[in-house]
């Protein structure tokens, strides 16, 4: 987007920026702790986000999680 | 709609934003008490609010919950 | 649909206005009897709806409930 | 789809329209029996039908109900 | 988008095709059997089959049933 | 973003490309382990992926389970 536009049309999209942003998203290549709706704790690696998983690494074992089946991760 | 609101091209716009009004944006950087689905009751402050997620501080503990994880916030 | 609609272009925002018609939205400044996913029935007043939140008073106690965990809600 | 079909661009406004229908909507005004997620079985009323609830009469009773609440209804 | 890709106008389409895809539409008119949430296994014949809703006949009864009670379907 | 991006109008594009993706989509054809909500674990193969399904094979059984029902996916 140039400067002109910018200076007309600038609110919207910025907000629409805002209202997508992720925090799941900041905890790629971090430690956690994912409590799942079913009881479980994990102690995972967050390998890789996207809008309804979260891939983790635990130990040797690679989990694809839907976003659906957790209550909080701990980070 | 009337032929002069649709000369501005306002009103959609308008009610676009009163539709994607959430309640909960307004907790940031409050104490509130978080019910869970699994029963447990969280007393958090909340640090950051998104789409799907509120992230909170619980003592020394940093906890990004799921929203769809909540029953109700207490504030 | 008849032809004379089709020429107009005015029915689709109209069958727009339709499909996003929330009943509870009617609630607000109401009181109701809330039956939550976990069991609970709370006697509320509505201060405000939102698209995901319904937003009560019950006493002293202000509540932020997530529609996802209401089963209910008698009127 | 033939291609006369294609030639006018009525299509995809139908397709749209097929995506969108919903059974539910049909029993407005009848009586059925839903189930629900918490294990009630509700002999009701249909008296209104909007993308999220289904509202009901039973007895003197006036419920909205979150169709995320219910099972499957009977009708 | 450069001209030349705007003047097919083929690709996009496509892919929006592919993302709709549901393979629960194709079990219209079969006989399958329906693994509830509530633990309850259904012998149904579908019948009709919407973005959020399964309707099926089991003897002489006609349910609509939503899909997010549905686990599973094994056809 | 740099200006030449700017210039091409790709950026967009690309974004929304990033937010579609999905993990589940790349298990098609392999063999994996399901841990659905109801606590069954399910040892199959995929065979398909939609937005909203899994349609597996476990030994002469064709299951389409939905993803709403499934906690993680070890592969």
């Amino acid at each position: 987007m140039n400067n002109k536009q910018q200076g007309k049309k600038r609110a919207p999209q910025k907000k629409n920026q805002i209202q997508n942003f992720e925090y799941a998203r900041k905890l790629r290549d971090k430690k956690v702790k994912i409590y799942l709706r079913n009881g479980e704790v994990l102690d995972a690696e967050v390998v890789g986000v996207s809008n309804y998983e979260i891939v983790v690494k635990i130990e040797d074992r690679n989990l694809l999680i839907f976003k659906h089946a957790i209550d909080y991760i701990e980070y």
